[in-house]
């Protein structure tokens, strides 16, 4: 896998550990980052994660072969329509975002004819932000979703597939409807329950609380108003997850309630079977 | 602080923790241990954990300055009664178990005169069990809940803090009830949210969970037996903490059902703004 010039939109955690991974294993001939702000462009620059930053959309994706978005996903679809006019004939695009119907919808078989785009979604992050958490082995063994659809160039889906799999991941092919639908439970709900849990927690208790509450919340401390992008863009398959959950809850509220403790025992046993077949 | 002999009933991951950190940091001159079987004994004593191991409460108690109780909640006040009858005048007795209500009205008070018993909790732990996973610096600058009430002999309440202290822990004095009613929230409401997030996971999802569903949910591989005791001697508290709980995911719920995306921000952002204050 050899790409010329590979321009990564949005230089934070995913699109530097992107640039970084890109640039350490000689994947990309030359990577271009788009940010909001210099400062950060030059952090990522500096961090060999980018060979040049650019504020403006045009001028870095003029020349590129593949342009990855890895900005918020209310902002994907816009840009990828903005970048669709400033750049060359064939340019492959894709995105980094964790939704996947609304994105894929607003841009396939829509962008001008020569511009092909495969949704994508690296399952790989943290509640970190920035270039500074960037890491070169963040999609090591890790799964990066695809979401081609009947529209969707064969050659690119297999150049993005490529792709990845120079960056160390594992590619998996879904429809968008059946991604979001599945995300909404592995990544969309356990964020919520995060963020309700998190919020039930009065400052005087802080110092009684150990290792099991900071890891139950960590996702907590993601960005508000990214994971409010990602919700709203999911919001029927993350209420349908939200119920599935609340009838699970209700469950062990009721045996706790009648003093049902073999009922207790067995939800309890049901969960740790799934959590140990996880692994660590 | 200097024990003569400290009898740690229960050597699994806490008994053994605190068996290892007392040898190793010269707290106690002898370190005895009391299991149900022969061959976790011996992995102790191999580990250093104990100086020896028995598989009855009588000759293990018979010498003790200090029995510390590490076994599930549920068997500490029938174990303490029964040992109480084996130890010497004014050994001293305290445990390290979840809940302290029930154990607390169980004992205080009611053991002979001349035993002298502390209530305590160390938040400290994981989802592991078994002296394999002891470690000698598991309570290093970690909180132990100390619960004494109106009958807690003075002495052997500073006996005890000063254990947890040359163990490396802080110590904090709370009443039984303000101690489960603080838990209910800060471990026994997350290890219930947790079990119910893993609950809905079908399997065929498994491999689209990513470190979010991991850590959110990872609590839930706690032993099942051992939480079913816990949740049951904090019933109130719990289904207290669980309807708090509820009405914030409701917030949640009614937010992204009505897409009033600002008030999902909000309630994303009070949640953020509690893990940022809990540190990683």
């Amino acid at each position: 896998m050899q790409v010329g010039t590979l321009t990564i939109v949005g230089v934070g955690l995913i699109g530097g550990s992107i640039g970084l991974a890109a640039k350490r294993r000689g994947i990309a001939k030359r990577v271009l980052g788009v940010g909001r702000h210099q400062s950060t462009l030059n952090l990522a620059q500096d961090l060999r994660q980018i060979d040049a930053g650019f504020l403006e959309l045009a001028p870095a994706v003029a020349e590129a072969d593949i342009v990855m978005f890895c900005t918020p996903v209310q902002m994907i679809a816009d840009q990828a329509r903005a970048a669709a006019t400033s750049c060359r004939p064939e340019c492959i695009f894709t995105d980094a975002g964790s939704t996947k119907r609304m994105i894929v919808a607003a841009l396939d078989g829509i962008l001008p004819k020569q511009i092909r785009f495969v949704g994508g979604h690296p399952l790989a992050g943290s509640e970190k932000r920035g270039p500074e958490y960037a890491d070169a082995n963040l999609f090591q063994d890790r799964l990066t979703v695809l979401t081609p659809t009947p529209h969707t160039d064969q050659t690119a889906l297999d150049r993005v597939q490529q792709l990845w799999k120079a960056l160390g991941a594992r590619v998996k092919l879904m429809n968008p409807g059946d991604h979001d639908a599945a995300l909404a439970i592995t990544s969309h709900l356990p964020h919520v329950v995060a963020s309700a849990l998190a919020g039930v927690l009065p400052p005087e208790l802080r110092e009684l609380t150990a290792t099991g509450f900071r890891d139950t919340t960590r996702i907590a401390a993601g960005d508000s108003e990214l994971w409010t992008g990602i919700l709203a863009q999911n919001r029927t398959a993350i209420l349908d997850a939200l119920a599935q959950f609340g009838k699970r809850l209700a469950d062990f509220q009721s045996a706790l309630a009648d003093e049902r403790d073999a009922t207790l025992t067995n939800l309890l046993d049901q969960a740790k079977k799934v959590r140990d077949a996880l692994g660590s």
